[in-house]
């Protein structure tokens, strides 16, 4: 038994095969992505290895007119679940499923995941086939099925009709099915936001009440991830409630207004992170990606973000704290990206337990802040304890420490700034002053001493400190076109 | 200096003359009702008197056409801001504005409120009438007004253009009268939702944060409570940065549909609600209301809800935590409104530090639950002791009591019942089992003992314990058409 | 060969078996509803008897759970082409297909009408069943079907993807086939309005067209009737060049809401109704109707509509001229619902060749007028001789004749009137004074002579003149909750 | 007396102040503007000479920073209506208003135009200034004002609150003085579409009637032309019934995607043109314009719309038969522009009494066609000669012509084509086959001849007939990108 949130107590961080080989991948290539990250990235806290959508699918390797082949049968067991499709993942033969993959990657201490659509493949229904009961009714497919539900863009399942009798079997059947192969992460999709807008874009949402439940029963701690975006924001109380991760976003990819476009998601979302819970970018889409998409007329191509908007996408998704998913092939990392992919004083971000907040944005530029940890107890507000900032034993006087993160979103050079004392506002909802270098804080009675506190400015990528800023005093850089500023800020004493 | 949050640490509680009096309360009028509150109600923590809308024009009390008079002039100071009518509030005559109220209010050891527009006076723009700035800049209604912005149902004012030169000026100016009177309340109106949907319901944004930053300056804690509703969800990051309390829905009033609608509301805010940041369900409208609404065509009458409802109204608001502000004439109250609002157990849910949280809800039913203090360690979930419930020092094994709200929202009698099971899987993030009496617990591993633990059911209307229920068991009640049932559940050693 | 208007040259009448009979009618019923029609219903116009949903499944007679049973087969041939239910349409046998019924139906002089789901049976795309091209081209049912677009509401068919190769051949295989059976009138469903707001609630745009191709080809005039509503306005000019009717409306039953909404979707498409052309506001669900309704918890009953409503209805019908559907079992008609279709005072709208027009509407009441033949000529107004008003040969000198319907839509008892001068005003674009008797128009310049004309006014339901009104007077009458009164005013000489 | 539809019996066309001088022109520039229309336009069919926005506002040549000058006072009488800025205007002195400027108009045998904000002058009602009633009545500004009624854009008005006592009074007073200055032509503001979507974009709706009964009543023909754009389709019939012309789009200037755009708006619209009533495409923005925006930071400019692009607007327009008006600096034209507006044979086509019809759109081509006069009667469609075509004395034998506009929408080289088959079915509503030269018709009975008819192709911009073409073959144009083609069919015989 274990707690919902206990599976991802801070963002998942990993690889998945779409942004590369689309429904395509191999087990070769599976391993041999799980062994790059197991030699060069698992010490910078890269875990998970995902495989994504179509692998119960015998055709995936030869199709170039469809993404997804339609009225085609794909790979199922006695049960209508999925099973790998054998000549893509030879060790899944003979009833193994995906069990000695995810063995072979725990061998590394990585961790092992897997993509599925909801519902149940339509030919199952449509053939009558059976599924899966805990004390052997007899069931079939078509008996759970809602034919009136459907993806808008994949042709393999229907949805499952959450009344009745036989839908939480079935779910059951499948995630035990997972844990017994060793299945660490699910990606479910078509689920998070079915596009019924404005009817119901969440229409999905009892299905992701069955998966939970079905995760609960299955033993294993499975992360689940929600896809595709962009999730509905009053729903978000219910995704916290069922869920691990869900995407905050449509599929986002290697294009400069996709990731602007991301600013103004993570603004109407950072009030929603939180252990267990992290509204997700969506993947990193660097390096090498796109090999297997001729059905849409592209081929391998490095991203087409350029480093400064690489970088940016980094600073974002991790002071965000977005789950970290790779889509690049790993075996071709160039050092650049490699680079950018193991910077541990960013990456650390990710695990830092704050929440970042805006402070403001606008068509031109954002500004971003977290504190790292200490930080609070020296504005004595012991209300944001629970973000992981315990106070110092001596009473309350802690380190004033914090991350500010300057984005120019323009496409001229730009300078952005914000003033420490807004810095604090934004941290501390509203303490009115510039942070002092001697508060003694109460409620409502806030003393400074006069001198202004003095902090040390360290650029988190180019790993050393730049300068020095007053508690009231601007941070400011001109940035260059679609570039951003990462800092850490920290009182000298 | 003071922080934002520090003025609301908890939902405020007062009453409001608008339900009663619309636009026409005078100052006689006020002082009877703080008397009353300050004899009554103040024990049970009442203390806030607020002045609702047009309290600087002196035809209010005559009106019967027009619920506001278009085009007429109201009573303002040499610098454009409104002061009180001298005929309605005649303490308020030689520039004494509302000090002297305030005083009599304070007297008590009450709080002392009013509501503004936001915005300049129509008729100061078309006059050219100066305001006043922090520097002796010449400035003049119209060069800060915009003339597009206005309000769809108030005549009186243009709103303030943020970005003018003055703007700023202007907001500090008002709350530095204000705090020179003593005002502990403003409710600013035509500002949460503008209405401009779906082009921006959000439009007077840049204003929020202009009467922030002048909160802020005035030297003075003064509630910023923010109406019209409902509220962006959006914009919840917004609102919880520089408001203290807004309006999740449009004008309440004493109607069961109005009161069905805002479970829905409630459902989509429940993960917003903070020390400082209280969505606002709107007024109590109970007891004797709507007795200056000639120009509506009604009268003085009594509640049109029901017993039921008005009770089910007490529980939702209280679990909830939403702020409390009595629509009654309170020196009218009957024994019943009376004993509606003096119910210590169920007042005291709102001094509760715990988020409250929706089980789940349909056209027939809702389930609210939420923890007591110290009810999280049990399930040793650190985590959670943000929420005010810290671990004993006994290791992390606390006391197991909750909240739970079971609301009928059919037309006819319906059983309505939650597991605790269930509770817990709500309150704890989906750890997975019942609660157990002796409880260890890591991550990912708990440990329960055999035995399930045994919690008494006490009644919060009834002032007594109704039955027990264990801890594998489900809570359940026969409700009435519109009724609800509020209990606490408490374990028992 | 021929031209797609002359199908319909007035609004289709008719008899359909959906409101009784739902999807469970026989050919035993169809014939007997025939045959009353011949006898009682013909004489008055009524011609097409149309059978809905389903007549191909063997199953339908039996089902209490489903309106439609997912996941079954019906009965196709060898081009995955539906066919009668032998079982249910015993003459169907042997390849027969609906032609004998067909023949039946033909010899009393009247028109035989079936109803199809757009697209191709989702059984025979899984099953890659072959379909009929006209060249003998080898394609199978799956290779044009789109898999993503289905109904909404029935689980039968995959809409056909417009642009793959033999797309069109399988809709011409459909109406080579309905040809060859006498079919004279097609209700194409789910296609009008796919529910797809806002994406596109007309995405099966460009079915439409290929379905009114192959009625082109197929060599035999027959009605394209579209369903369900509600049509996009934006798109009428789409429906009126490729369509005979189109459902202005989402189903229509017998509640008085769902027959006051209508008052507002005529106003919207008042300019859209010509020949060949009709805006259709479904079904006359009066009689005995709901008879195989079980699945939806309902058994045979008399329509709910009062008999006010029910003469509302066909005022606003015959006045917009609609097509008429009956919903009735015709057997059992009684004689106040016999009188009610077989006013032919009344029907005579619905040949009238003018547009009618709305004057005003409130919540509280509608104005519809329209001109009887010969009307315009006297106003001179040459323009609008298109809409079959011929001019005199006395110079322009005609009558001014028109019918005017007024509506009240209110629950209580409501006066309704409008003046002469704005029935004319109305009718005649603007020019600008009550009719004259003694007029000489021209453009721009209208010289009437002193006395104004006097007009009969006769009561359609009434069947006799009941006053009279000059042309400078108001036309008003008391009218119970939800009644009306349709009029005819004819010059005096 | 006349009617509404006389005032305007084939599209309007003229020029307007707004593109070059936006709300700075004066009395000289309006009389060189018309001298120069006089001259060299009158006899291509230019006849209306329009004076935009703020012509009472004499601080309109000086004005930088604002388009409109927020809370100033204009010029107005005693009735609160505006008048000409004498400065501007000097004519307009004593009383005399536009009389003068109109004569000078006039004397060309041009017509006059003005443009209105609807409502009644903000200051008007703040001052309570009287207006003028026509029985004496005392009432002033406040009084038929609505204080929520503002334009979005403009400072200047408050809505008129159509119930008031008083409201028609004042629009009378208004149009009675514009009659008596000899105005031929009023474009009324803020009033199409007042933004207010979606509650209510077309919320003025009761002004127009107002507005519409005032020109009834003024006794002088003038033309009402309603903006801004988008003007709302389920209103169509309202504008029908009480206007002129109304714009279909939001302004209008010289880009492309503004004219790719207008390809959608009049797609949704070409059924609800005919005489009378013309929905507007608004101006053209040709030659010399944008002279007096410096609040937008814009100069005088040559049109970026390139001459391919501008030729695909005068073809659109003209199809259309939208109401052409002239933005151009008129005494700067130059010898292109010049060609653009003088082309007689494409200008005939806005007197051509039949409706176009869009044949077929994509994202990258459009094609529209429609019949010259005398086209119907080959064809045996009666109901069509509504359209101004009338049957031969040969019993129905007519000669089949018309119109085809073939439009390049991408951006790169395209071949656009249609078969006269599809034109035919476009414009006769699918009478079925190519037309042929000895057509025999009746309903539903089409006898061809066996030998295709032959028609000649004219280019309307060669002014030559540049190929042939028969009724079973396609006509085809290799288009340069924006570009299109115009041609005129004629069969030959």
């Amino acid at each position: 038994m274990y707690s919902k949130n206990d599976a991802a107590l801070t963002p998942p961080m990993g690889w998945n095969s779409y942004d590369y080989y689309n429904t395509c991948v191999t087990e070769e290539q599976v391993r041999a992505n799980a062994l790059f990250m197991a030699e060069n990235l698992r010490q910078h806290g890269w875990e998970y290895i995902v495989i994504d959508i179509q692998w119960s699918d015998e055709n995936a390797g030869t199709r170039d007119e469809h993404q997804y082949i339609p009225f085609s049968r794909f790979c199922i067991d006695e049960y209508s679940r999925q099973i790998p499709a054998p000549n893509r993942f030879p060790s899944s033969r003979d009833g193994a499923g995906f069990a000695p993959l995810a063995e072979y990657i725990h061998s590394f201490g990585l961790k092992f995941g897997i993509h599925i659509m909801r519902g149940i493949p339509r030919f199952a229904c449509h053939e009558h086939l059976p599924i899966k009961t805990h004390d052997g009714r007899k069931i079939t497919a078509d008996m759970i099925a809602n034919p009136a539900s459907i993806s808008k863009w994949n042709p393999d399942m229907y949805g499952v009709n959450h009344n009745a009798d036989g839908a939480q079997d079935y779910y059951d059947s499948l995630f035990e099915l997972y844990a017994s192969w060793g299945v660490d992460f699910v990606k479910v999709d078509d689920i998070c936001n079915t596009n019924m807008y404005p009817n119901n874009p969440y229409s999905a949402e009892k299905e992701i009440e069955r998966i939970s439940s079905a995760i609960e029963k299955c033993g294993r701690p499975i992360v689940l991830s929600l896809s595709p975006g962009p999730a509905v924001i009053e729903k978000a109380w219910h995704l916290e409630k069922y869920a691990n991760m869900w995407r905050i976003t449509d599929d986002f990819w290697d294009s400069w207004p996709l990731l602007k476009a991301m600013f103004e998601r993570c603004e109407v979302w950072q009030n929603h992170v939180s252990p267990g819970c992290w509204p997700d970018c969506d993947m990193l889409p660097v390096g090498k990606i796109g090999a297997c998409f001729k059905c849409f007329g592209s081929d391998e191509h490095t991203t087409n973000l350029t480093r400064d908007e690489q970088l940016t996408l980094m600073n974002l998704w991790c002071i965000f704290r977005s789950p970290l998913m790779i889509g690049a092939e790993l075996t071709k990392l160039d050092d650049f990206t490699l680079s950018l992919l193991t910077n541990d004083e960013v990456l650390a971000l990710t695990k830092n337990p704050a929440q970042a907040k805006l402070v403001s944005r606008s068509a031109d530029y954002a500004v971003w802040v977290t504190r790292s940890t200490s930080s609070a107890a020296v504005f004595g507000d012991a209300r944001d304890s629970a973000d992981g900032v315990s106070s110092g034993a001596n009473g309350g006087r802690g380190v004033a420490n914090f991350y500010v993160a300057l984005f120019n979103l323009s496409d001229d050079p730009h300078e952005v700034s914000v003033s420490v004392a807004e810095v604090h506002r934004t941290l501390f909802a509203a303490s009115s002053t510039a942070p002092c270098a001697n508060a003694t804080t109460h409620a409502r009675d806030v003393t400074c001493a006069e001198m202004p506190a003095t902090f040390a400015v360290r650029d988190l990528w180019q790993h050393k400190e730049t300068s020095t800023i007053k508690s009231d005093e601007v941070l400011s850089a001109k940035l260059a076109p679609h570039a951003s500023l990462l800092v850490k800020i920290t009182e000298e004493r």
